[in-house]
């Protein structure tokens, strides 16, 4: 049966940027699991009110609404115990959390100050007002200064990445030999700035680079398929 | 057969404050193992000839040398497959890689910044010089430079912590429910402060300062009765 995804769009609908969906769409391929996307943008709430709250991800799976990236790994890892695992266990799961929270509080804030104003700017017209006032508020400056000067912030940004560049010199994933949810955690942080930027945040010489083009081959090419500024 | 730790002491043999030898101990005693350990000092490379490198942690077990905190722990769950597993399976393994990454490149230097004079302050008088000329060629200042404004850097170095705080909303170790080895390379970096500087890294309302609480507590206390900073 096939699963459905409410997955963030812009104002054109192919255009896929949140770094949680990606999480999500990753994780179903993983499982070779068929889904059917929605296209859904910040203001349409009320398409998601059997969950209760307000944000994307969310699937349905035979008519059960899952809702928080998280939650919904755990869900497909239960519910399809037979296909390939996202965590491989108990103490991947445990250990994968950990990735997670680098993943929300050090790689998505560091990431946000380089393409804050380049999500605007493809967001759909009934998103951007909502869009640009949520945003301001919670940086406490406008969508412009947010993104200002990033070129300056760059090295360090790169320098922010050190525990993922120290993992890469060992093996090819974060999952190890191949590729875990762990591996999406990050990647989704990757496609949202791809697919919404063209901003450079990785050097071609950069292992993390490398990595990137490996998870944009996996399934198929999924990831690279989508529209965005490759390179 | 007892196990023989060469293990990073200062000038009093029983102050232990090597954050890589801390990894190995707690390894240690999560495998059940028995240790001798031997006070090493910074100077005395020739000890460690047999490995061809001038490092601790070192392991000597039945006429096996091992360096290298990570290959120890390898060689550990190796050796000893039927006592507690240090990383719960080859997906915990390759995530908790990412853990040392981020203890590496992320933790210890936060924290050497905070401990590099007091670090000096205790190590043997033989060592004293080494130290100070490779740490300040390293750091390219004095060791007074390196540490001093500590305290205005609190607050940064706190919010570094984020994904390890992220991961203790959510379960009480790195490994989940029972601490693994990523729990004993971030604990490496605490015990490293603890045992060489009374400067106060952590807040008391932390959940980070109650996990370390619960590290302490382990092994019937083996951390907590080491010689250091209590508080």
């Amino acid at each position: 049966m096939t699963i459905t995804l409410y997955d963030l769009a812009g104002a054109e609908a192919d255009r896929r940027f949140s770094p949680f969906c990606w999480r999500v769409r990753m994780a179903l391929a993983h499982k070779g699991l068929e889904v059917a996307t929605v296209p859904w943008r910040f203001t349409e709430k009320d398409a998601l009110a059997p969950t209760r709250q307000g944000r994307v991800p969310v699937i349905v799976d035979g008519g059960k609404w899952i809702n928080d990236s998280w939650a919904i790994a755990d869900y497909l890892e239960t519910a399809y115990p037979d296909r390939p695992s996202l965590f491989g266990g108990t103490a991947g799961h445990a250990a994968t959390r950990f990735i997670q929270g680098w993943g929300d509080t050090i790689l998505h804030p560091g990431i946000a100050r380089f393409v804050m104003l380049d999500i605007w700017k493809h967001v759909d017209e009934r998103d951007k007002a909502y869009f640009r006032k949520s945003r301001e508020e919670r940086f406490g400056m406008s969508l412009e200064a947010v993104q200002a000067g990033r070129e300056d912030r760059l090295a360090a940004f790169r320098q922010s990445l050190q525990p993922l560049r120290s993992l890469l010199d060992a093996q090819p994933f974060v999952g190890g030999d191949k590729p875990l949810y762990g591996d999406y955690i990050v990647f989704g942080g990757f496609q949202w700035a791809r697919n919404i930027s063209d901003f450079k945040l990785l050097d071609p010489s950069d292992p993390i680079h490398a990595w990137r083009e490996r998870m944009l081959d996996l399934f198929d090419g999924l990831a690279r398929k989508s529209k965005g500024y490759p390179g």
